[in-house]
Formats: structure tokens, C-alpha cells, sequence
């Protein structure tokens, strides 16, 4: 007998109809003689429209209580989800992030889980029932209010009940049946994984793979969960997320997949004096406005003693760093902020690439013979990422895809869609 | 400074205009030096559209999941008064039953409150904060389980706080601004009342005035909680309940009104044999069934030594009751199971027919005069019943109302709609 953990996304649970199909699966799993712990996000359209309610009374709503509104929609879907399973001869229970255990900080909107103490999921077990769970909430250590996770926090509350759980796997059901070499909605032949290591998955989610959040992996390989990403739409068994690429032999280690990321934009700060201090006080002014940044890039200095520099983030804080670094203009005595969002990064990853002294020199080639231009280039040990055009991109995944011979003999099926 | 609780009902609820409207009335009573808990209902057709949803997954839901399901309506309708009143400038904190410390039975869908332990309501008025409670809910003392409080339970939970916190007044809010004389839509002169005692207040309510829930005014009595029912459509002062009638010289003491109810229907179980424990089996049949019953009629034998049982009930329990009783027939050799559901039931309340022999006379008058037959007629210390026919129903108020001289000099203004 196994302990599975599920976690079914708000497109996999949009109406009463796929309610029912969801509690179909949990059922033949609970009676093939498992253990089940289900994590349910919030029904299709729910938090739009719980947003947008908000919107109306308050344009600024105190995040305390956007949390108490919010988390209402995952015990909605877990109640009904508990009931779907009751109507099919099975017994459940739902449970709130706060009576699961889930314990977190008081961070409303984005806190961070410290502990789950899940005795009442396992007492639940323990007589036989199913587990139901509401994701993406939890329940601050110190203030005893109730939090959100922030995106992706339903499958980050799954991985993390799994660790607790000590569960053999955590099974993670969207609107896509695993992870493939690219995204199958721009290369048609793309192959979809059996198994990615922990690693490559956390940088594939890094550069801008949708199928699973880094948070989520980044706790999966702290604990040694094995994820399985999984449609709810089919039985394929999907591919698994386990293992470290330490455990395999370098001349097994390949090239995995391509991914894209249309959401990031770039700033270019010009004519910055090219003295000790200033590249610092540029990102300073950002790190305190709470804005990530990811690819950086300074060039050499011109014979004036100035420089550029430029770097990547998030378009949604792109106004926001704008305003931020234009405060410091005199200050920091520079030209002018630039922004361009009209960038789109393409990254390859694989564990292969640290015997391959060659992918480089190749993926630059490729991406050369499609005819496009790289801005910014940015690698890790299985990582290369380079800024480009958007509009390049699409061709650029296919350029890539294409010379690493990453593609299989089929078209992938492709749904649409996607989940909290 | 006095402590105030509010309570707004779901109709106050329904949209984000309205929300806006309430949390205005909520600042403008904080504003005026008041420390102010609010306990709201869910919004509008929050329940509706959520029970229709558990309809369509399983229609015959599990209690404990009914409930879990439910209680996210208060959560959505408290967080959204919350967001309104930071939008006026003012601070709330919205905390769901659980948090606020209602503790109650088990007994999911209709569970009673045993203890409530607001230490965190507290805390937030002493930080200068507004505190919301989700109505309705609380949290079950052995099980931990999330539970509900039946039919006007959000009134139950604000006299609950009202009575742990010792608040100065418990005010209802509705679409009607105080207590009538009669129900205004049937007597347009009814007259609105200044203040009701608690055992009047209680005759009305289990008599058919659907104003306050009676286990809320048993609450407040026991407590001795004063209630205010008003109107969240205007500023009128509304209707007191407050005080004991036995505190009313005699003298004084007044018929208050007329309450009706269209909710019940009556069986009749014939051809009874007239031995010692024939009522008590079809009592008994009935009460383990957990069906109430309200009127009883057993008319005296016929010469064959047979007699007829006659009771009322709510229409709602009518087929199962009839049910039950089908199976005794043969053990208790009685002749049929009569069921009617035209029937309609009207009462007099005031403390002073204590002390003037002559009511029930007039009022039996008023009806006949009115050509209005007596089918059961059932008396308390303060209220006469009769059972009559539902479509006489609006005629025996009016004549009752006219008879007793309970009208005032204006017509009464109505509003649409009802709250749970």
C-alpha cells in the first residue's frame, strides 16, 4: 500500500462535471489500494471573480483580508470535491491549510511554509477516509492568521504534505500530460521526459517552464519527494520529477529541453560613471523596491569613463523599477533609463552540457543560422539562457529543438488552459 | 464609549454597492466613539448558488462537507466588509467563527453554540481595530470540525458575542426597521413597535414573525443581551428587545401584536382506538423521526370507542411524518393518515392578556365576525393560536389587528427581500 499525494489544478476542477471526473481518479486510486491525500486548487474562475469583487470595494485591498477572501475558494472546491467523492461510494474529509498543519509566515499574499504538522490528515487516514486538503493556504505561526503561498502555492502545499506525509509520491494533475523537450504549442514534434532530475527541473522552471513552480521543486528536492506531472485528462503515466544529476553517469547525461519566457522585460541604464560603487547603487535601489532581477549585463567602459549597464526583470515591476532608478539619476549622475519589453529569453538545459565543452559554440550556431541576434547570454553548469527579440522566439525554441535533435517521432497532444 | 455588535443580514449584502453602504454605517459608528464587532451573513445568493453547486456533485451531501462548503460564504462576505472599511479609512480585522471562539456541538448543519472565547475579537478592539466575525459558524468541541448553526444563526452568533463580550446593545440588521404590530404587507396601519420584552419577543418569533430567530432571542433573554432591529436602509431607531414583561406594572401592560405563519401544515391520524398509550405511540413515532410539532387537537371518543388525533407541523416534515405513521397503522389499528397543507395559523402576544379575562372572547369574535372558522386553537400565558384555513389567513390578521385597536396613524414602509 502506498501514500499518494494528488494535486489537482482550478482548470482541472472549472465545473461540477470535471469535479466528478477528478473524484473518479481519487476514488480508483484510494480502492487500488492506496493511501490518498488530495490538494485542490480554487474552481476555474473562482479567484478572478473573488478579485474582482475585491477590485470593486477597496482598488487596494489589505492583504490580510485578500487572504481570508481568497483562501474561501480552495474550501469551496475541496467541500465539493469530498462531496463528488461521497456520491461514488467513498468516504473523504476536507480540511483547511490551518487544520492540515500548514504552517507558514505571516507574509500575506507570499508567505513561506515553516512546518506542517498534518495529525489530523493522518488521523483521517488512519480510519480509512480520503484527505482532502485546501492548497495554497496556510495558517501564520505568530499571528494565527490565515496566509496564501503566492503562485504556484497549491502545488507547493502538495509537495509539501508529501514531505510531511513521508508519501511515496506526489502526483501534480494539470492540463498538460508531463514535461517535454519544449513547448508542443511551437514544436509540434517535441518529446515528452520520463524522468527529470530535480536540477534541470528547477531550471527549466527558472526559465520560464509553466509546468511546475520552482518553489514547489525547490521543496521536493530539499525533501526527496518524487513529483509525477500528470493530465487529468488522461492515464498516461506523465513524466516524474526525481533525482539528482550527480547520480548519473556523465557519459549518459544528455541535453533535456528547451524552455521560453515571454513575461521578463529589460532595462538599460546609459552613461553610468565607471567608478566602484555605481553598478551597486543601481541594483541597490532595485533590491529595495523588492524586485528580482535575473540576466545582468555591463559593458566595458567608452573612452569617457561611462558605461552601460543592463539587466532583466519581471515586466510586471518594469514601471516600477523605472520610477525607482529615475530618482537616482542625478544623483548617480548617469544619461537616461531605457525600457524594452519586447525581449523574450530561450534557455537549454541539461546535465550533458558539463562533459559537452561543445553546446555553447552549437546552440549559438544554431540560433546564428535562424537569424537571431543575442543580447544578453547568461549560463549555469546545465543552463544556457540568452535575451533575444520576442519576436524571434518562437523560431529560436524551433532553431534550438532542432540542431540538439531533442524532438521524437510523434505530435504531442496539447490542451489548453492552466492551473493555480 | 459603548460596545456595539452589528449584525448584517444577506439581502444588506448583496453587492459591492451595498457592502459599501454597510461599512459606511460601520466607520460612522466607530467614528462616534464606539468599539464595534460586525457579524455578517453571506452575500446575497452566496448560499443559493453554493448549495446548487452541491447539488449537482452529490445530491445528498455529507453534513460535515455541507458545512464546510457554507461557511465560505461569511468568510467572502466578512473580508469584503473588511477591504470597504479600509477603503473609508477605518481598520477591521475579519476573523472566521473558529478564530473568534465559537464553540459548539457536533451536529453539523444545525449545531448549538456552547461556550464563545473571543480573546482574539478582544485583542483587535483594544488595538483600536473593527472586528468581523463570519455568522453562522464555529467550530465543533470535539472534533474540531467546522460546523453550522442552522437557520438564523448569524443573529445567534452576533447575541453570542454580544453576551461574551458584554456589549451595551446587539443590533440586527435587515430589510425591516423594527418590529410590527402586524405584518405591514397584510396591515398597512400596522404600528411599529419602540420595545418588545423577551417573552413576547419569543411568542411572536415561534408564532411566524420571521424578524429575529427564536433561538437568538432565547440567547439574548438568558443573557440578558438588548437587542436594536433596524433597517440598513435608513437611520430610523428601530425596535428594542429588551426587559422582562415581568417588569410591566399590570396595569400597563399592553396586547403588542399579530404574527402569522403560512408554514405549517396539520395531520390527522382517525379512528383511533381510545386506550392509554395510543397518542403517546404516534407522538413518539413522530419525535423519533426528530420532527417538532407544534399545535395538538384529540377529540373526545365517538360511540365505537375511536377517536382522532390531530397536530400541526412544518410543511417541510409533512411527507416523512406521514411516512413514519403509514407504518403503525396496522399495530396501532387506527382508520387513516390524513394530510392538509391549507392551513394557516394566526396569534395574538401581549402580557396583558394576563390580566384581562375577556382576550380569547374578543378574539374568537373578531374572527367569526370575520367568517373565519376555528379548526385548533392553543394558548400560553401571553399568546393565543388558532389554526385556520390559509386562505382566510391575511382576513384574520386584519380583523384581529382591528378588533385589539393595535393600528397607528401612518402606513408602514416595506421592503423586499430576507437575510439568513
Amino acid at each position: 500500500m502506498a501514500l499518494v499525494v494528488q494535486k489537482y489544478g482550478g482548470s482541472s476542477l472549472e465545473s461540477a462535471d470535471r469535479i466528478k471526473r477528478v473524484a473518479e481518479r481519487i476514488v480508483a486510486t484510494k480502492k487500488a489500494g492506496n493511501e490518498v491525500v488530495v490538494v485542490c486548487s480554487a474552481m476555474g474562475d473562482t479567484t478572478d471573480e473573488l478579485l474582482d469583487l475585491a477590485e470593486q470595494v477597496n482598488p487596494v485591498p489589505p492583504e490580510r483580508e485578500m487572504d481570508m477572501l481568497l483562501t474561501a475558494g480552495e474550501r469551496i472546491s475541496n467541500a465539493l470535491v469530498a462531496m463528488a467523492i461521497s456520491a461514488q461510494g467513498a468516504e473523504a474529509w476536507s480540511f483547511t491549510g490551518s487544520q492540515a498543519g500548514v504552517v507558514t509566515t505571516s507574509v500575506h499574499g507570499n508567505a513561506r511554509i515553516i512546518d506542517v504538522t498534518p495529525s489530523r490528515v493522518t488521523e483521517a487516514l488512519e480510519q480509512g477516509y480520503i484527505a482532502l486538503v485546501a492548497g495554497f493556504q496556510g495558517v501564520a505561526q505568530d499571528t494565527k492568521d490565515i496566509t496564501t503561498l503566492g503562485r504556484g502555492g497549491s502545488d507547493t502545499t502538495a509537495v509539501a504534505l508529501a514531505a510531511a506525509l513521508n508519501a511515496d509520491v506526489c502526483e501534480i494533475y494539470s492540463d498538460v500530460d508531463g514535461v517535454y523537450t519544449a513547448d508542443p504549442r511551437i514544436v509540434p514534434n517535441a518529446r515528452k521526459l520520463d524522468t527529470v532530475p530535480y536540477e534541470e527541473m528547477l531550471e527549466l522552471a527558472a526559465s520560464g517552464s509553466k509546468i511546475l513552480h520552482l518553489r514547489s521543486v525547490e521543496y521536493a528536492r530539499r525533501y526527496g519527494v518524487p513529483i509525477r506531472v500528470r493530465s487529468s485528462y488522461s492515464d498516461k503515466p506523465g513524466t516524474t520529477v526525481a533525482g539528482s544529476i550527480e547520480e548519473i553517469p556523465v557519459e549518459q547525461a544528455l541535453i533535456t529541453g528547451v524552455a521560453h519566457d515571454r513575461s521578463e522585460a529589460k532595462i538599460t541604464v546609459t552613461g553610468v560613471p565607471d567608478h566602484a560603487g555605481a553598478a551597486g547603487r543601481i541594483f541597490r535601489t532595485v533590491a529595495d523596491a523588492e524586485i528580482d532581477i535575473d540576466m545582468v549585463l555591463q559593458n566595458i567602459s567608452n573612452t569617457a569613463g561611462r558605461t552601460d549597464i543592463t539587466f532583466t526583470l519581471s515586466k510586471a515591476n518594469g514601471p516600477k523599477a523605472v520610477a525607482e532608478l529615475e530618482k537616482i539619476k542625478d544623483e548617480l549622475d548617469f544619461t537616461a533609463v531605457l525600457y524594452d519589453d519586447h525581449v523574450g529569453k530561450v534557455s537549454l538545459v541539461g546535465a550533458g552540457m558539463r562533459s559537452h565543452p561543445g553546446v555553447t559554440a552549437s546552440f549559438c550556431e544554431a540560433l546564428a543560422k535562424a537569424g537571431v541576434n543575442i543580447e544578453i547570454i547568461n549560463t549555469s553548469e546545465i543552463r544556457i539562457s540568452v535575451l533575444i527579440r520576442d519576436a524571434q522566439l518562437d523560431d529560436a525554441v524551433r532553431a534550438i529543438h532542432e540542431a540538439f535533435e531533442l524532438g521524437g517521432d510523434e505530435e504531442a497532444v496539447v490542451y489548453a488552459g492552466s492551473g493555480r
